[in-house]
C-alpha cells in the first residue's frame, strides 16, 4: 500500500464548521487572511496551503470537542502553536480545520521542589522564561523561533543547549494529549523515570500532531548556574575546529553550548551585528557551572583549542559582552539572509554522528560553492547538528532546482554518514521523501503506528508519510 | 474487548518445534532442565511457566528465522537475555518458544570519537565494562542484576547513576530489532539526535518483548570521571534525608549517586557487609567530576547535609573503602534476605516525584510494620524510585495474602503520589493488573499499538496488558 494513501477523501467541511461555530462562536474564524496566515508558506520555502477554518481553543476539554466534531464529520486536523515549524508541519493539504493553541498559555504548576512544571500548549519558551525568572530556575531548550512548548515538543526541537540538556525528547515528563477521537490520555505521571508499559510520551514527541494533540506538558527545569561564560575561538579550518570539538565532549568537559559557523556565516554575522571577527571557522561556547567549575571547564577548552592550533580564543568576560556574542549566533539567520538582499531564504537541517561532522560540513560546503549558491553552515556542533541558510531567488526555475538538488544531497549525504536528514527541524512534507532511505521497512512500523491511532487519517495528513 | 484477549489461540507447538530443529540442530533444546530454567520462577516470586522449547540464537539473521518459523505456525515467542527480569517477563504463559540472545554477545563496533558502541543483544553490562576498561569510557546503567543490554533496553532499567546519567530510555541512540513477522528493522542511525519521524527506539525500549526482538543496540558511553568519591551520611529521619536529596538536586550538584537506606537496611547491611555505621536513615553517595569539581561538589553537599541535621558525614578517601561501600550498597538485597534466613524475598519498586518521596517512604514503613512484614526499604533517592525487600513464607497462605495486598497498597500509594507502579522493574504480568489505574485510557492506545504492530499476539502474550 503506498503510505499516506488510506484515507484522503474527507468529509462535510461546511457542516464541521457549523457544528464547530456553534460550539466555538466567534473562536472558530474562516476569513482568509487568518486562514492564509495559518497554512504555513510565510516562515517557509514550502508553498502555504491554508485550511477551511481556524479554531481558537482555550482547553484541553474543548480541544477535545473540536477534534469530536473532526472526527465525526471526517476532516482533517491541524495543530497550530506558533506556526514557526519550517518543514510545511502547518500546510493544510487537504484543507480543514488548523486548531491553534496559541491563547493556551497558562502556567498549570510550578513543582520548584521536583524542578518540573506544567504549562498549557500554547505557551512559548521564552514567557515560560520570563515567568521562571525569579525562581532561579529555567528551560534550556531553544529553538532558534519564538515557537510554543507543545510545538517544540511535536517536532522534537533541540536548539544550542541540547549538548548538555538534551533536547525535548530528554525534557518532557508528562503530556495530556487529544487523541484523533477526542478522547482525552496522559502519558504519564509526574515521575522522573517509569518503566510502566509503552513510552506514550516519546511516542508522541517528534510525531508532527499526526497521532494527536498535545494540550499540556510537564517538562523539566534547571537551575540557573552560578556562572555563565561564553568564549569564541577560530581555527585554520572545519576540520581542526570540529577535532576541537570532539576533544570537548570527549574529555568530559560538561559544555553548555558549542556552535559552528563557517567563515561566510562569520562574515554575515560581522557585517549584520557589528562584530569584528577573523573570517574563519569558528566556534561559539558557553560554560555554565560553579564558580570553580566554570573556570576550570574554560581552562580545559582553552588547552584543546590551543592543541588543533586556535590562537586567539577570547572569552567574553562582561554581561554586555556575552549578550552580544549570543545576539550574534541567534541572529545568524538574518544575517544569512542580508548577505543576499531581496532574495528568498531557507534553513535546513541534518545532523551525524560527530566524527562525521567535518567530513560532512566540508563536503557540504564545496558542494554550496559548486552549485552556485550562497550559503553560510552554522550547527550545533557538539550534537554534530548543521543548518545550511540559502539564499536564492525563487521566481527563478533555475535557482529553485538548483536548491531542491542541494537539499537532497544534502540530506543523502547526511544519511550516508550514518546520520539523519533532520536533526531538530522535523519532516513535514518537505523531508517525507527521505523517510524509506533513512528508515527502510521502519517507517512501515510508523506507519502501522499511525493507522491504529488515527484510523481516519484526520491527524495532520500528509505528514512525515509520503503519499 | 478485554485487553490481551484477541488472541491467546495458538497454533502447532510440534510442528513449529521441528521446523526450528531443522535450522537450529541442538541449538534448539526441549530438555525440560533447560524449558523451566527459561520459565521464569528462580528469581522472582511468581512461579514459573516453561516454554516449550528454547532456541538459542546466534545472529539478528538466524533470530530472523526463528521468527518466522513461530510466526508461520502462530506460537508465542518470549525473548530471553540472562533471566533477570523480575516481574515474570519471561514466564511462557501459553507456551512457546524461549528465545534465547545470551550467546550473542559480540561487540559489534566501538566508536571512541563519538562516545558509543553497538552491541549484540546477549552482552552483559558488567562485560561490556570490563571490555571498555582500557579506553577510558564506561557504560553507566547498573541494575542490580547481571543483566543483558537488550534486556535492560527491554525492560527500560536504569540502576544507582540514573540520577546523574539516566535510563535507558536516554542512552540507547539506536536498535537493530526483529519485528513480529521477522522483518528486521533499525530504529534509526548514529546521531545523537533526530527529528525525522517516530521515536521507535523509545517505542521498543520498555515494550518488555512485547513488540519485537532488540537483536543490536548502540548505546551512549562516558569518559571515566578523572576522579571519583564516595561518602555516607546518616539522618535523624527518612524526612531529613529526603530534604537533604531535593536541596543536592535543586541546587545542580552533579552528583552520580545518592542512595537512600532505611535504618533496617543499615542494619541488614551493617550485618551482611561487616559495617559499623549508625543504624538511621542514611544517603550513600557518589561524586564524579574532575579533581577540583569533585572536591568542589562534596563541600556543597556537606553544607547541605549539615543542614539538615546529619553530623556524621564520612567520605570514603581510599579506593577500598569505597568499594566496600558500594559493595555494600550492591549487595543490599541479600543483606536484606539474611535478615529472615529460609524465607522466600522478592523486591518491588516504585517510583514518585522526589518532593513526595519522604511521605512515600515513610507511609510504605509504617505500612509494613503494621502489616507484620520484614521489608527493608533501598532507594535511588535522586529519581524517586525506591524498593522493598520483602522476606516471607512463600508456603504460608497467611504470608502470600500479607504480601499481595501491601504490593497493591503499595503500587496505589505511587501512583496517588502522582508517581508510578514501577520505576525500572517493568510490569510483566505482576504489575499489569495497575496498568488502567495508571494509564487510563493510554492503555488502549498502547494497545492499539500492540494489535497494530504483532496482530497475531505472538511476542511474549500475557506480558503488560491485563487479560
Amino acid at each position: 500500500m503506498k503510505l499516506n494513501s488510506y484515507n484522503s477523501s474527507y468529509g462535510d467541511i461546511a457542516a464541521a464548521i457549523e457544528a464547530l461555530k456553534q460550539l466555538l462562536g466567534d473562536k472558530l474564524v474562516t476569513n482568509e487572511i487568518v486562514r492564509k496566515q495559518h497554512g504555513g508558506g510565510e516562515v517557509t520555502y514550502h508553498k502555504g496551503q491554508a485550511p477551511d477554518g481556524v479554531a481558537f481553543a482555550k482547553s484541553t476539554e474543548q480541544v477535545s470537542e473540536i477534534v469530536k466534531i473532526c472526527a465525526k464529520f471526517n476532516v482533517p486536523i491541524i495543530p497550530y502553536g506558533a506556526g514557526s515549524s519550517l518543514e510545511g508541519h502547518v500546510n493544510a493539504l487537504f484543507g480543514g480545520i488548523s486548531v491553534d493553541l496559541s491563547e493556551m498559555t497558562e502556567i498549570v504548576a510550578l513543582h520548584s521542589e521536583d524542578l518540573d512544571v506544567t504549562v498549557q500548549a500554547g505557551l512559548t519558551r521564552q514567557d515560560l522564561n520570563v515567568y521562571l525568572r525569579d525562581t532561579g530556575l529555567f528551560f534550556p531548550i531553544d529553538p532558534g523561533a519564538e515557537a510554543t512548548l507543545a510545538g517544540m515538543a511535536a517536532t522534537r526541537a533541540s536548539g544550542t543547549n541540547a549538548v548538555r540538556y538534551g533536547t525535548m525528547r530528554e525534557n518532557v515528563i508528562n503530556m495530556t494529549v487529544v487523541m484523533p477521537d477526542g478522547e482525552i490520555i496522559k502519558t504519564g505521571g509526574r515521575a522522573r523515570k517509569s518503566s510502566a508499559g509503552y513510552d506514550l510520551a516519546r511516542l508522541m514527541i517528534g510525531s508532527e500532531g499526526t497521532l494527536g494533540i498535545i494540550t499540556e506538558l510537564t517538562i523539566r527545569l534547571y537551575g540557573i548556574p552560578e556562572k555563565i561564560l561564553s568564549a569564541v575561538c577560530s581555527f585554520e579550518n572545519t576540520q581542526k575546529a570540529c577535532e576541537a570539538v570532539i576533544m570537548t565532549i570527549q574529555s568530559g568537559i560538561p559544555i553548555a553550548r558549542i556552535e559552528f559557523l563557517d567563515a561566510l556565516q562569520i562574515k554575515a554575522c560581522n557585517q549584520y551585528s557589528k562584530l569584528d571577527l577573523k573570517v574563519k571557522p569558528t566556534l561559539f561556547l558557553e560554560f555554565h557551572g560553579s564558580d570553580v567549575g566554570c573556570d576550570e571547564q574554560v581552562d580545559m577548552f582553552k588547552y584543546i583549542a590551543d592543541e588543533f592550533g586556535s590562537d586567539d580564543f577570547v572569552a567574553a568576560s562582561t554581561l554586555e559582552d556575552r549578550n552580544k556574542l549570543w545576539e550574534a549566533r541567534h541572529n545568524a539567520y538574518w544575517a544569512a539572509c542580508d548577505l543576499a538582499p531581496g532574495t528568498s531564504h531557507l534553513s535546513t537541517d541534518v545532523c551525524v554522528p560527530i566524527s562525521n561532522f567535518a567530513q560532512c560540513v566540508t563536503e557540504t560546503s564545496q558542494d554550496i560553492l559548486d552549485s552556485g549558491l550562497i550559503g553560510p553552515i552554522v550547527g550545533h556542533a557538539g550534537d554534530g547538528n548543521f543548518h545550511v541558510l540559502l539564499s536564492f531567488d525563487a521566481n527563478s526555475d533555475a535557482d529553485n532546482k538548483k536548491v531542491k538538488h542541494f537539499l537532497d544531497r544534502l540530506a543523502k549525504r547526511a544519511q550516508s554518514y550514518e546520520g539523519t536528514c533532520t536533526g531538530e527541524h522535523g519532516i513535514g512534507i518537505g523531508k517525507a521523501k527521505y523517510m524509506r532511505a533513512e528508515h527502510g521497512k521502519g517507517l512501515d512500523i510508523m506507519f502501522a503506528v499511525k493507522q491504529a491511532i488515527d484510523p481516519q487519517n484526520i491527524m495532520n495528513p500528509g505528514k512525515i508519510f509520503y503519499g
